[in-house]
Formats: C-alpha cells, sequence, structure tokens
C-alpha cells in the first residue's frame, strides 16, 4: 500500500508553541502507550503501522519542514520536499511522480493521500482497506473516506452520498464546502458526511493529470517545472470533476485539534513542563522554557510559554489568537527542532545574536559556509569533533571554536553536545542561517 | 535632618519579579512625573527630597541588596551594610554609630527611621517635622507617626493613643501588633492608628542602649561585634521599653503595596513589557522577558514574567503565593540589578553556566578573581577597554576573552556592552560569583 501523508501548514492557531517551522502535528503534547511523549504526526505513523504495517508512507512536505520531520519519524523516512509553496494539487502530483519515476511503483497501483494532523483511532485507517478494494475493483475513479459528523459545525466540508453501490460504500452526489450551522445540520438530516481529506485513486490518473499540465518525462523535470503547475487544491482539480466518486463511511472519533479549546477538550487538565499549579479548574498548561511557572486558582485558560513566547487566554477565546499573532512584529522562530538537535535563539542584540545549539549524542553534521557573519561556538557541555577546512580537532566543554565567515565546518557530536553560539558581523541576516545537511 | 531608610526583606511575594536580591521596593512598576518608571525606593527617596531637601539620608541594608541601591539611588548615596541579617534594633544601632562615629553626628540630634517600601503621598514625609519639634523639645523619648485606618485589617500593628500632649500629638498608652479584623475594627472606633514603622529619637539613645548590650568605641568595633548585638526588633527592645511615646496623625494614601493584588488595586490595567492585550478586565501584566507576551479574554489575574519564572494567578488568590514559591527548587535569583548593569542567567548545563552581562557605558569595574571557575567572554555588543593582569587592552564585539580562575581583570565600558559569559568548571559553585568592585 502506497500513502502519501500531506505536512504543512504554518502554526499560528497554537502559538507559542507552534511557528512557521514547527506547525501544529509536531508538537508532542500527546502520550503514547509507553507513557513517552508524542506528535500527531508521530501518532499518526505509528497507528498506520498498526493497520497497514506493510504500506510505504511519502512525506509531502516543504524544506522548512523537513528537518522537523526527520527528527520525529527518523532519518530513513522518504521525503518529497516541493520546491516552493503552492497548493495541494501540485504536492500529490510531485509525490507521484516520486513514487511512479523513482521508486517504480506501477500506474496501476492504488494511492493513498491522507492529511497527516487528525486527531483519529486506530480504527480510522482500517476503513483505508475498504478505499483499496474500491481502487482495485475500478468501480469508482476516487474514493474518499466520510466521516459521521458528532454535531452541525462550518469548519469541516460535506460529502453528500447519493446510492449505496456495495454494503458499506456509497456514490457521492456532491460536496458542500463549509457550510453555516443551519446548513449544516440539514446536510447532517440528509446523511452528509464530513470530509476527512483522504483520498485514494489510481497513480496513474494523477500523473496524467499534471502531465495535461505540464510536460515531463522523469521526477526532476516536474520538480524543476513545479512553478508551472496550476496552483489549486486537490479537491478542485481532481476530485470534483471526478466522473465515478465513492465513500466509505467511518464512525468514531475524529477530531481537527487546530486550536488551544478542541486541545484542552481531548487533554484537560494538563500541565507540561516546569509548572506548580493550586486550585486550577479547566486549565491547559505548557511550559516549554528552563524557568518555573506557577498557576494558582486560574478558571478556563490556556497557559502556554516557549521560546517564541507567552500565550494567556481564555479557552473558548483562543480561536481568536491568529489575528493577534499577525501583529506580532518578530516572526523569526526562536526554537527549531532540527535532525541533528535542538536550536534555541537566546538573545539579540545591535549586531550579534545568541543561540543555544544542542547536537544529540551520536549525530554526524557537516554544513555549509555561511555568507555574512562570523560564528563563535563555546562548547558548555559534552564532547565531540569538529572539523574546520582540514584541521580536525577533539572538543571539550569550555573549548572555544571561531568559524570565519566562508569557512566550511563539521561537527560530531560524541556525546549530547550544548554550544552556545555567538553569531556577530554587521550584516547580521536572519536568513544567513547554517545548512547543516 | 538625619533620616535612616530601612531596606531588607526578600521578595517572594511578588514573585516572579521579586527575589532574594530584587526586593519589592526595587520593581520599577511605578511611573514618576516625568513619565519614567521609578521603583518604591526611588518614589520614597525623591518624596523626602521634596519635603526635607537638606536631609541627610543613610540606607540601612545588607550586602546582597547594596549594588542595587547604588543603581538605583545613584553611587553616592550613603549605605550602611550589616555583616549579616539579624534584625531592626542591630541593623538601626549600626546605622546610629556610622551617624556618630563617621559623620560626627551629635548625640542630641534627632534621628529619623523609615521603612523604604510604603506606597504613600508627599504630605506623609512633612510629618517629619512635626516628630522632630516633639523630639527636640524633649517631650518624648520615641516620637512615631500613627496612620488613620482606612479599613479594619490584621496586616499592620496599631498605636492606641491616650491623652493629647499638644494639638496633634498623643502620648500613646500601648501597642497592639496585628490583631484580628474584629479586634482592629474594635481599636479604630477607639481612636488608634495604624503604625507606619516611622520612629524618631534622640542619637544618643540609641547609641546607649546598644552599649548596654555590646561594648564599642567606633564604628568598626560594633561592626565586627554586630553578630553579639541582641536578635531583636526596634519595637521590642527599644519603643515599647520606652518611658515617654508620642504619636503624630496622618492622615492620607498610605499602603503597603506587598501582593499582586495590592499592586493591581493601585495600578488596575497595567501591562508593562512586550504585551499584546484584548479583551481583558481588572489584568494586570508585567513581561521582562524579550519574547512577547499575548493576553485574551482574562479577568482579574495577574500575569508575571521575569527570567525568575512566570506566574499566572487569580489576584485574590495572590496573596497564597509564598508557599508555592518557597516549594520551587532553584532559588537562585535568574536575573540581578547591579550597581554597573545587569546578570542575566540564560542556560545552565552540567558543567557551566551562561550569562548576559549588561555594562552601562562610563561604568568602570576591577574585580576579584574567582575561586574555582574558568569564564569566556565573548563581547555581543559594544566597546570597551579590557584588562587581565597587567595587560590592557581595547575589546569590541566579536572579541573572545578567556579568564582562568585566579586571574584579576577589569573591565570599562566605553558604550553600553554586552557580553556573553560562560562559566565552566568541575566545580561549579553558584557562591562563585565574580566580585565587582
Amino acid at each position: 500500500m502506497q500513502i502519501i501523508l500531506l505536512s504543512g501548514g504554518s502554526g499560528k492557531r497554537l502559538w507559542p508553541l507552534s511557528n512557521d517551522i514547527r506547525s501544529k502535528q509536531f508538537l508532542k503534547l500527546l502520550t503514547d502507550e509507553n507513557g513517552n511523549k508524542e506528535s500527531i504526526v508521530q501518532r499518526t505513523f505509528s497507528q498506520i503501522r498498526i493497520t497497514q504495517p506493510d504500506a510505504h508512507i511519502t512525506i509531502a512536505t516543504n524544506e522548512a519542514q523537513a528537518d522537523i520531520i526527520k527528527s520525529q519519524l527518523g532519518q530513513s523516512v522518504d521525503i518529497v520536499i516541493e520546491p516552493e509553496r503552492r497548493d495541494t494539487f501540485p504536492a500529490i502530483a510531485l509525490a507521484c511522480a516520486h513514487l511512479f519515476y523513482e521508486k517504480n511503483i506501477s500506474d496501476n497501483e492504488a494511492i493513498f493521500v491522507l492529511p497527516c494532523d487528525p486527531f483519529t483511532e486506530v480504527e480510522f485507517f482500517r476503513t483505508l482497506s475498504k478505499l483499496e478494494k474500491i481502487i482495485n475493483a475500478n468501480t469508482a475513479d476516487i474514493a474518499l473516506i466520510g466521516i459521521k459528523p458528532l454535531h452541525p459545525t462550518s469548519k469541516y466540508g460535506y460529502i453528500v452520498p447519493s446510492s449505496e453501490i456495495e454494503p458499506g460504500e456509497y456514490s457521492v452526489s456532491h460536496f458542500v464546502e463549509k457550510p453555516d450551522e443551519e446548513k449544516a445540520a440539514q446536510l447532517i438530516k440528509e446523511g452528509a458526511y464530513w470530509n476527512g481529506g483522504v483520498f485514494a485513486f489510481k497513480l496513474g490518473s494523477i500523473l496524467n493529470a499534471a502531465k495535461s499540465n505540464v510536460d515531463f518525462n522523469n521526477f526532476n523535470e516536474l520538480y524543476k517545472k513545479y512553478s508551472e503547475l496550476q496552483k489549486i487544491s486537490f479537491d478542485y482539480k481532481i476530485v470534483e470533476n471526478a466522473k465515478r466518486i465513492a465513500v466509505v463511511p467511518y464512525s468514531g472519533k475524529w477530531t481537527d485539534i487546530g486550536t488551544w479549546c478542541t486541545l484542552a477538550e481531548e487533554m484537560p487538565e494538563t500541565a507540561l513542563g516546569l509548572v506548580t499549579r493550586k486550585k486550577t479548574h479547566n486549565t491547559f498548561i505548557v511550559n516549554e522554557l528552563n524557568i518555573p511557572l506557577i498557576a494558582l486558582s486560574t478558571k478556563d485558560v490556556v497557559i502556554a510559554a516557549s521560546p517564541d513566547g507567552i500565550l494567556v487566554s481564555d479557552l473558548s477565546e483562543s480561536s481568536q489568537l491568529k489575528q493577534f499573532v499577525d501583529t506580532l512584529e518578530n516572526t523569526q522562530p526562536m526554537y527549531e527542532e532540527r535532525h541533528w538537535g535542538e536550536s534555541t535563539v537566546l538573545g539579540k542584540y545591535a549586531h550579534s545574536q545568541v543561540k543555544h545549539l544542542y547536537f544529540a549524542a551520536g549525530k554526524f553534521i557537516s554544513n555549509q559556509p555561511h555568507k555574512y557573519s562570523t560564528k563563535i561556538w563555546v562548547i558548555a557541555s559534552g564532547e565531540g569533533n569538529f572539523t574546520l577546512g582540514c584541521d580536525r580537532k577533539k572538543i571539550v566543554t569550555g573549548d572555544i571554536l571561531k568559524i570565519e565567515y566562508g569557512q566550511k565546518h563539521k561537527i560530531e557530536a560524541i556525546s549530547d553536545l550544548h554550544i552556545i553560539e555567538i553569531q556577530t558581523g554587521n550584516k547580521l541576516d536572519e536568513n544567513d542561517i547554517q545548512k547543516f545537511e
């Protein structure tokens, strides 16, 4: 089974934990069976592993998220990185080209596209086998999962079924995109489902759709012509134009935990991090800073602190958050999870910036020279090997490394390595970020 | 006029802004006539300057607060530092010895002792002249200010007057220390006053009381024998044993803003620092961190963030704060205001600690060598002169300085100087702090 997981989105609704790099699907707010913290993307990944152990998963994403995906899902995960942010049709087309040209998947094979961020149960993914049957039997061009609605809401799109094809399979009459609540209630009465954004189709059908738009004969050709692909959603380009669409119903938990309020509903009275609390009621607290947080007698609020900022909000009003985050001046993410560890901005001054870099033990990283600024690295803790140009040496706590602009350098963490980086330069550019590879 | 201002106390009730060094009287939460931020001690100092422009003010304090007092009141302020924390009688006796032996003040002169932290009006300090008249006329041994109570409270001590000596001056019958509210209401009916902790007396009387306890003939002798002085409050040792006590009433604003709740009453809807807020109601916000804070639809709460921690508390429950702060493990202050600038802990690791040091332009500092740890200084911004042993050199942004343990060093800030300090060592001791002199 070939699954394409779509990972995108910027994270203003769960600010300050989410930012342009760390979208909501990467926040480690959930707890797995062993009591370890996990993110939604990690949960989705392991849920698929349970129901579809033989599935090959490809992540379609953008460059900003590639590092955090590797950090959370492992270095060997198959990633297709879009050269620029367009829409879901180009992103899915590029992932399909990758599967056909680079993974030698037959154009007759069923492909499944899933968003990576719904909060659902294992049972949801078992439904994929039913979609597979439909596509393989060629009784529909596109097969979807329809979620049995729990309440009328204007947050989701609706799938309106017509006749039953087989037991538990319906042909689709039409789609209604985000209706008002009154209309939603009417649709539910008529038997409509929430659109879970899950699509199954034959690989060849999407390649043909892409080829009718742009001419290509291998992955790299499509990659280079990516900006010529129509900037349109998969729903509008493919699904709404398909002649034969089938929907398979799913009844069970399925939520978009895209706001603090929905998160608190799933995990009431959460307190993560260095938190002391007393007499709190319906209070959701996450503290990612290394300083203590005390909450006393708070009620119906979310309190979240990260290197990017601090939020205190009434839970029911927290859905308004995005507009206020939009007004903040500094949008540079202060915290980044990387495949080699973590990077946190500690301070910014007139012509310098101070960061804490954490390299996990065993990680081996070489990097591109930066263009404008000089970096000073002081080893705050741990040991490793450092190569500057052709010189290689062992580094330990207290060592000072000076990297002038243009100098190539490599670092290998023998034990967990904490480095304080002071970046200085008259032309200090936020984009002059080291690219570790 | 000789005034002794008592500055002490640790600051758990206004955590995380206050800490063992920065007591509540040093928090710059008030606004002066020119719109600049000022602390209570700065406000008290300038209020005295208005009503008693010729007064000489001596600050009786402990070593931890000496630096912040100089930073806020100027290098030339007269400070007497107690060699160890005892109680108010020893502290006042030491300040009196300083005035007699080192400032050549006559033992017949009236001395005024004032706490530095009440939030009051200029009029309050005009009352000192009335106390002075009483002490100079020798109609009482001790003269006090009695504040006309605004409501019955168990927070303060009460002064119960007896007969009128002169218009506006009463002899004192007795004192009642922190009665319950019912008793307080009864005392107010009987004409009792709040005890403002202001004492006037003749210098010689306190020197004699101290000499009956410890033998000394100059300031240094008393300083060395400080631990032998009775550990007792000035109230118990002197005031309650005095034969002739007079009280002068004061009617007007006078508050102990020792909790977030009383602070919010004085300054409703305060928002200091990097704060965005919307639809907040009766919300007091102070953000001393360099990251944005967003408050949405909060009600009756205090939100405070500093390098020491984050507090979110219902205002009326915030008086319970101290007991929860007492349970926090790390009590090392993360932020310190010094006479040369500021010091903030950015991070702590296994065998190292990272600080941001800010030296204000023009400050010239030499320091003691530290015993156990090596310090690396990276100049993040600004320029200055640095002397290590006998070598003096100019330092600019990007320079790296390594100071091994035992090495004497001096620094002079030419412009505002921001330094990142990485302190490393196997025997990293929190008390191994540089002493700048």
